[in-house]
């Protein structure tokens, strides 16, 4: 996920003077250009239904529906363990936070939460924000924005946080092939030695679920002095022993400056947040715009997120669901011959590669069938490459799969869609 | 409040080559700095009491205090109605949203509270963020960045999240001399008539809790063709009939571009936005990065404010309660003769001008009297004005607040400090 979306151009016509009633004609003409070229967004307004997900009411459809696009990948949003722990710190602390973290906005859940994120990483210390994009928008936005001419080697698919969080830095940017270690290593070799750098990348890239190569971004780092800053955010609480993410996973962690990781997704909560050395945390901490002049989380939502780490800590069980809800998907995609990229993470992304029909199957898919995918065009991909993006996680039945995967291969057929040969 | 901390040089010496233990040093340097000037930041941990606020448990003092610095102005953070409306909806819909607000995140109720904040402003639509701080970075940075030559004209005492969303869009920005009006039109006067321009303000400011003249700023806006962007993050809930803020309170709603305000501080939970032109709104919703890129709030969130909107829409209890403790306060203060900001507004700084006599004032205030009020020190004020501000509301009862006085008073004999003439 690349960024947003690209610019309209709103000028005002020179040698006009503009008012008021000049400025919503200029929103609007940019609006009016989403429109023409579909990609313009209407948002699905939907019911979750604790107890109940994937199930949700779909208010425009009007009707029940199976969701497959939701990231709360592992469920936790509606696990008994996170929901009696909001409940309980609801009853006990309120609802709000009350103030900045250091106006009296600092609960004992927070304080908590960050010993036992950093734990989770086998860092020294975390910070907490209130989102994943707050995290890397603020960490690398602060962290570069004040080393004095610092690079920063951003991968070319990173998400659009860190990419804002660059932009905001100021900081020199150089964007390397996605995954491309020889790119890397080309741009590294070309900096000064003695400037300081940071590699920012992701582990699992959300759209086509592949992998980083970890170990020899570290590698390079280590040769060129960089600091390495890696966004787990599609990686936490389902990869790694404990659900620290593929670094864990891979036994690189401490190989690691940063990890940076979201509370909304596996956790299933709200928020983000790094893990560190403690002197970086509190740098941070100390003079990041982002961090300091907010209202915290509410304790409530700590509290939700406390529960939810400790037990993908020590429970394996909704990991090892996911993995086999994604096994028997890519299993019946085989069978029905449809296309997808076989990543090697849990991000199941089947192939349309037109905006347009992207559209029209989801909302077929929806109307007909009562499973909602959102449409994934451009700019969130590049054109072209138009998908239904699949997250099966462990709490989607083998039922609900053969049944998503028969209403796939009955459009493509009526569609004349191109199958692959049936596995 | 007026930005972050300042920069301390973070450089790697010339010549030398970095490695991963180059960097922590430099960050830790930067925070030796804060700790020298008695800049850095010690975060109070706090345990809230729903039912009891504003007493709370103090971890660091390991006792009972009365909380005088939140930013929960009116209690509403334990409000019973807020409180049932989110475990109801924590019930209904789980923890989390499980998405952005385009692929699977928007819920029922983002709908119900955009709908409900549009109609508290009198305004055509309004869109929801994570924080304040988003709603201000994002919509400015997305306006401001993506009209042609656009210029923002800056109150000089402007909230971070102002300052770092116009930073944001590399637009120009002008600084005017706080609430000045002649400095502002003589900048607008400057101007080519063509060039979109954003006059960004704040009704109340957090600090001095004076209130910027809204109806004249509105009258030059209307002169020179600019748009009005109002933060009204310490006003919202809290004046006007309806909680709609200054610019309500002022009938001035009509005439502003775009009013942003929190859901964390007045209405007491999390969240902020901004109310304007469906148009306008649509914009930011279908460019802001920080919007499009980032998982909704959590539904049982969303629940929870809206509860507390539409009781704060209806009842001025609250309101009403927390007039009366201001103008109850500031007559005790007088009586003691201790030396305080009269501001039109609910926020009550007492003056120390000192920032370590500040921060041993709020020692003191917390170990010997139960009292935790955060001292106020450069950089979110200028040196020589360091405070202590007081934010009574309608939970601080009388005899809390006599209690409080008479602490101020004994501190402020013992330490030989200047008062005024006893009232
Ligand atoms: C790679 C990546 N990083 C960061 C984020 C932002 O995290 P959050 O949703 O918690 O703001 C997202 C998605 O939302 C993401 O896909
Ligand atoms: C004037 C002003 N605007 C915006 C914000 C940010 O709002 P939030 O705390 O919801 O992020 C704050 C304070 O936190 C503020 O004081």
């Amino acid at each position: 996920m690349t960024g947003s979306a690209p610019s309209a151009p709103l000028s005002v016509p020179p040698g006009s003077a503009p008012n008021n009633a000049t400025y919503d004609p200029l929103f609007q003409a940019a609006l009016d250009g989403l429109h023409a070229d579909g990609s313009y967004r209407y948002f699905a307004e939907l019911e979750r239904r604790a107890g109940n997900f994937p199930q949700a009411f779909h208010h425009g459809a009007g009707r029940d529906v199976t969701v497959w696009c939701s990231n709360d990948y592992l469920g936790m949003g509606q696990h008994p363990l996170v929901q009696a722990a909001m409940h309980k710190a609801l009853d006990e602390t309120g609802a709000g936070a009350g103030g900045t973290r250091n106006i009296s906005g600092t609960h004992h859940y927070h304080v908590e939460l960050e010993k036992e994120l950093a734990a989770l990483h086998g860092k020294e210390s975390a910070l907490l924000f209130n989102s994943g994009y707050l995290s890397n928008w603020v960490t690398l936005g602060t962290i570069a924005g004040r080393l004095k001419d610092c690079v920063v080697l951003s991968d070319a698919l990173n998400h659009a946080s860190m990419i804002e969080g660059i932009r905001h830095s100021r900081a020199e940017k150089r964007i390397f092939r996605h995954n491309d270690l020889q790119d890397l290593e080309r741009h590294l070799k070309e900096l000064p030695p003695d400037v300081p750098k940071i590699i920012a990348f992701e582990s699992v890239y959300s759209m086509d679920g592949d992998i980083a190569p970890i170990e020899e971004i570290c590698d390079l780092a280590d040769k060129y002095g960089a600091m390495t800053y890696l966004d787990e955010v599609h990686a936490v609480g389902m990869y790694g022993a404990q659900g620290g993410g593929i670094a864990q996973e891979r036994g690189l962690e401490h190989r690691l400056t940063v990890i940076e990781g979201t509370l909304g997704k596996g956790f299933g909560v709200v928020g983000g947040y790094i893990a560190a050395s403690r002197a970086l945390c509190d740098f941070v901490r100390s003079f990041g715009s982002g961090f300091i002049f907010s209202t915290a989380l509410p304790p409530m939502i700590a509290a939700g997120v406390l529960a939810s780490v400790r037990h993908l800590r020590a429970s394996a069980t909704e990991r090892e669901g996911q993995k086999r809800a994604v096994a028997y998907l890519r299993r019946r995609l085989d069978e029905a011959g449809l296309p997808y990229i076989d990543s090697p993470s849990h991000i199941v992304p089947v192939m349309v590669g037109d905006a347009k029909t992207c559209r029209a199957l989801s909302d077929e898919l929806l109307t007909r069938f009562g499973h909602y995918l959102q449409p994934i065009n451009y700019p969130t991909v590049p054109r072209g490459t138009e998908r239904l993006r699949l997250t099966p996680g462990p709490l989607h039945t083998e039922a609900q799969i053969d049944d998503l995967v028969a209403a796939l291969a009955t459009l493509w057929r009526e569609k004349g869609l191109a199958l692959r040969p049936a596995a």
